[in-house]
């Protein structure tokens, strides 16, 4: 089984946008063996879009096209589709009536552009977008399907799993492919890759990859059974596996909260919130996360979190001390009486503080220098960092490692 | 001038790897007032790359093909172009030659498969390729030039500097095209494009275009002057519009703070952090953010924001009364006495409590019901949103209306 992938936007084409929507789709097409062969990327022309789809249905068995199916005049899927098949666009009634009360429900008037989202290319069906206004359209032109979706990403990842998915199952031809990820946070690609090693004498290369960023290693097997590996690699990392699949290190940080029935809190200087936004994505984080304090400025730190004014002076912001401090601030603020809802008090503290960028560093303090310290109910453990890269990659580095020295401390283990 | 893009790679077209290529190449093609208007990406197919080139070199003056000159059999992009135009391929004994000198230097001896890499299409002339093996070839096909280059990032940069831009530099007719961006926030698409209408009539729809998403709608001229499109978009759109080209939200409530000199605080409720996280995504943002409470449980909201038990249990955590006791905790707490840095006390203090979803929601307060108060200096506001989608874009759309209200409040204007 063949297919194409077609994504419709002028945006798509100058110099800062990549469409990502093939990628979902492929991960979809892979399961059920079949194979992308072609990835388009058109501008908003109609008739680009009407030569691309001639062309297209001619080899491939399913061809996708994301976007143009807004309301304004720049988005011209539907025109372009209904150019290369001779066909006429018809207004649907019932997609109106639809989309009015999507805006009705908001206490919003229909604008009358909006209509145009209605306009179906004949003999297609419509497929429901329960995300966004503009339906998606399925069409067959041969033997080929032709899928008309909008670019918004979760409305298309949810029409491609109601449509294009149950159409890929049907016509497979047996197990799909099954993909195991484990993932490691914090540790270097190449030594990882040396622990591999045995794995790939064992199994061989075909479906196991590496896949590094965000402060993360996936180890990613794409196969009928990935369970074999999967074991190979357990035995192997152990616990520096911090979770499975989708799992985040943030998920992870809060299962074994929850399995201890420990709760955490926050004290952010440079990351500004980010550990507790992190925290918060989950939304069962209200049975282990409590809150924090954002310290950003000095005064917040002394005020808040209890660290001594000398403290500061005599160490700086940056500083081992004063990022325990934080930590410990934190943990004794938030472990008050249990309070009406009979909750238990926080026992984890976390204090980051360090030089994000780009300005502020100094020799003895570069950019990247953070102290990140750990207030934990067996013990505390601090660490300086030294991070590469932009403010916002030392941001996310530093938020990494807290999860991570967490989750080790959680687990027992020598966090180093 | 109107150009396309070829990427050669069955790698390309997984589930994790993405053409970066067409970037670099969109931002010189942009500077010379060029426009890309297809990008393709193809399997290591000799016949889909044949059908690709004889489609594309009749609808555009320049395509820059990349990939597929490596010298194993899954390389074949030479015998595509080749097939495309009908022409043969023949052996450069000259780059032969340059070949075996490039493996010879390292003292390794050239590998007959190595050979093919000399394979140039009839007519094509090649072009030198300091960082790798692979040549570059070029050929024109009536009026248009068609550039082979090496897949690899820094081999086919060196190479479109070399010989492509030169000859986007001789045929441009002049300037360069230049980009010009305006911001709106917490807008509907639809609502704007109506206003848009004027500009559609006065200057025709060319080079402009509208980009939604996050709670942004960018309205992106780009043109040889985007001047007085932008005069125009600006005469209509006015304070609506909160910043240019690549300026964030958060960026321009920091700049008119740092105006006034005023600062804010935060006290967040569903957002975990994430209003704080972009509050302090500039380096520069200690000029006007000191810090703020992550107040997730109730206990927190009462113990660091001084909500009263009562407020929430006869309002509940989700309601205004809430929000604005946050809002004023939360700025009272950061407005002590003015400390050691001599920094100016807070004056604006916002308060998010929402229910995120998936779960908590209930008939009276649904998943996306959040409550937003700012308290500044020359009064308080307070709004109840009604958010749709997932947990991840409640949140974000709450920082954003926040960070909007805010915006409009330091404006002086109503904040409706």
């Amino acid at each position: 089984m063949q297919a194409a992938f077609v994504a419709v936007g002028s945006e798509l084409l100058g110099t800062d946008r990549l469409d990502t929507n093939s990628l979902f789709f492929t991960k979809h097409l892979e399961r059920y063996g079949a194979v992308l062969v072609e990835k388009r990327v058109i501008s908003d022309d109609e008739e680009r879009i009407a030569l691309a789809l001639r062309d297209l249905v001619r080899s491939v068995d399913l061809v996708v096209v994301s976007g143009g199916l807004g309301p304004t005049a720049d988005d011209v899927t539907r025109e372009g589709v209904a150019r290369a098949f001779d066909r006429q666009l018809e207004v649907d009634e019932s997609t109106v009536a639809r989309i009015r009360d999507r805006f009705e429900s908001r206490g919003l008037t229909m604008p009358e552009v909006n209509r145009r989202q209605a306009e179906v290319v004949q003999g297609a069906t419509t497929i429901a977008n329960p995300r966004g206004t503009a339906p998606g359209q399925w069409l067959e032109i041969d033997d080929t399907a032709v899928v008309l979706l909008p670019g918004v990403p979760v409305e298309l990842r949810g029409m491609i799993e109601s449509t294009v998915v149950p159409w890929l199952e049907k016509r497979s031809s047996g197990d799909p492919l099954r993909t195991r990820t484990l993932r490691i946070a914090c540790e270097h690609e190449s030594a990882l890759e040396e622990s591999l090693a045995p794995i790939y004498t064992e199994f061989g290369r075909e479906g196991i990859s590496t896949l590094a960023g965000g402060g993360e290693i996936c180890i990613r097997i794409k196969r009928f059974d990935p369970g074999p590996v999967a074991r190979r690699v357990e035995e192997i990392f152990g616990e520096r596996i911090f979770g499975f699949d989708e799992e985040s290190l943030e998920d992870a940080v809060g299962r074994l909260l929850v399995q201890r029935g420990e709760r955490i809190a926050v004290a952010e200087s440079c990351t500004g919130g980010l550990l507790g936004e992190r925290l918060t994505r989950s939304a069962g984080s209200s049975r282990y996360f409590d809150g924090g304090v954002i310290a950003y400025s000095n005064e917040v730190k002394e005020r808040d979190l209890g660290v001594a004014p000398e403290l500061l002076e005599r160490h700086g912001a940056v500083s081992e001390p004063v990022a325990r401090q934080m930590a410990r601030g934190v943990r004794d603020r938030m472990s008050g009486p249990t309070g009406s809802e009979g909750v238990a008090p926080a026992v984890w503290g976390v204090g980051i503080t360090g030089i994000a960028g780009p300005g502020g560093g100094t020799a003895e303090k570069p950019v990247g220098t953070v102290e990140l310290a750990i207030e934990g109910p067996a013990g505390s453990y601090a660490k300086t960092l030294n991070l590469l890269g932009d403010r916002t990659k030392i941001r996310w580095q530093s938020s990494q490692w807290a999860l991570e020295l967490v989750r080790r401390m959680l687990l027992g283990g020598d966090p180093e």
